[in-house]
C-alpha cells in the first residue's frame, strides 16, 4: 500500500505548496515509490515559442518526486530536494503535461528518482530528469 | 557593450514569461555574458519548513541564465534550455533572492552557464546551476 | 538494422579509445539507438572499501552512449559527449558490470541517452546515468 | 590547516586507487577545502579528434574532488561519490590538465564540490563539473 493517498497529497500540497497549487498540479496515481502528476495547461505557463517554459517542467518534476516519494515512505512533509538534472527532449505541445516518477533508490537518508515527461496523449517524452531527496531523520532517530 | 539593456530585458520577460513575471522576477544588472537578477520574496514561493521552495529557486536560476545569454548575444528570445543542473545548499531565508550568472562557454549553437543564487545580504550560497542553452540558427544562417 | 555492427564498435573502440582498451569495455548488443555493454572485473578497478570506483562506471556509461548512439546513427567517431550526469545508487559487486543505454532523444546535432549499470547478475542498479552528445556535421552539410 | 597533507594524500591514491595512480594523477596543492591535482599528458588518454577522452576528465574531476574534500575534513577514505555532473566546454590540448576543486557546501553527511578543468597553459577552462560526496558517520556517531 502506497505511503500516502492521492487524496491525502493533494491536500497537503494546496495548503503547503502555494506555486504547484496556483499552477493546479495534482496526483493522479500514487504507488509504493511511483507516482503520475498532472499540470493542467493554462497560457500563463508559456514561454517565446508558444511552448510551455522550463520552470513549468522543473516545478512538476519537483512535485511528482515529492509524490513518489511519499508513496514510498509516507507523509514526510520536510524532505526536500538536494540536487535535480533535467533534460528537455522536444517542445511540448500546448496541453496538459502528465509527469511519471519512480523511485530508483531509497536509502534511510537519501533517495534518488527519476521523472519523465510528456504532453498529454504523445508517446515521445518532452523532458526527463533525475533528482535526489534528503530525507528526514525521524524524531525516534 | 551587453547585447541587451536591462530594460529591454525586464520588458521582454514581463510580457513574454507570465510565471517569472507573476514572481516579480527582475533583472538588476547585465553584462557581456553576466546577470544579476532578483526575486522578490513573497509567501506564494515557500515551502513546508518555512523556507523557499526548490522550483522557485530553478525558476530564478533559468531566468538569470536568459538574461546573461542575452547580454552575450542580444535579443535572442527563442533560445532554450537543453539542460539544468542545481544543487540545494543551505536553507533560504525569507527575504529576497539574488542569481548571479556567468556564461562559461559561449559556443554557436549551445551556451553553457553557471549560476550562483544567494539570500540577499548573505554570504554563502544557497543553491548552484549549471545548465546549456540551445541558441536558435539566425535568419541569415 | 542498427548503424554499427558489435565488430565494428568493438574494433574501433579497441583502437581509438586506449583506456577503455586498457579496462576491456566492449559492447555485447547493439540496436537502433541502444545498446549493452560490459566492464570486466579486475583489481585495478577498484577504491576504498572494496569496490568498484566511480570512475571506472562513469568510463562505463560513456562508452555505453557511445554504442547507443552509432546504433542510431552509423559510424561517428568524432561525436563527442557534451553533458554527463550520474548518480551513484549501491555499492557494486567485485564481479563484471553491464550498462544498458537507450537513446530519449535524436536530434540532428545532439542526442540525449539514459544508461542504467548493473553488477553482473543483479536486479538492482548500481548506477543511473544521462548525458548528451554532439553530433558532427555531416560532410555535405 | 587542510585536513590532510599533499603527501600523504598522494600516498594514500597511489596505494588505493589504481586506475588514478596508472594514469598518474597526483595533488599539488590541498587547501582547507580546495585542491589542485594534476593529469599527466600521455597517448593512452587520448580519443578520436587527437583530444583527451571524456571518462579521463571525469576521473581526473572526481580525484579533485577527493583531494578537496579530505581538505577540508582529513583523511576519510571510505567518502563516495554519489553525484556527478560534467559540461564539457572545449577541445584540450594535447598537453597535462590542470583541475581545481573546491567544497561549495559542507554537511555533516554530504558535501558538495565544484570543479573547473584546465589545459595547463590555457586560461579558459575545457570542462566544469559539480558533484557530492557522501561523508561515512564517525566511528563515534
Amino acid at each position: 500500500m502506497p505511503g500516502i493517498s492521492i487524496e491525502a497529497f493533494n491536500q497537503l500540497t494546496a495548503m503547503e505548496l502555494p506555486l504547484a497549487a496556483q499552477n493546479g498540479c495534482r496526483a493522479e496515481k500514487i504507488g509504493d515509490g511511483t507516482a503520475r502528476v498532472r499540470l493542467p495547461f493554462n497560457d500563463s505557463l508559456t514561454r517565446p515559442g508558444g511552448t510551455i517554459s522550463g520552470p513549468a517542467m522543473m516545478a512538476l518534476t519537483d512535485y511528482a518526486m515529492y509524490a513518489a516519494l511519499m508513496g514510498a515512505i509516507g507523509e514526510v512533509a520536510l524532505a526536500v530536494t538536494t540536487n535535480l538534472n533535467i533534460n528537455f527532449l522536444r517542445k511540448p505541445e500546448a496541453v496538459d503535461m502528465i509527469a511519471e516518477c519512480r523511485v530508483l533508490k531509497l536509502g534511510r537518508r537519501l533517495a534518488v528518482l527519476e521523472v519523465t515527461i510528456y504532453s498529454e496523449g504523445q508517446d515521445e517524452p518532452v523532458a526527463h530528469a533525475t533528482g535526489t531527496y534528503s530525507i528526514p531523520p525521524k524524531q525516534t532517530d
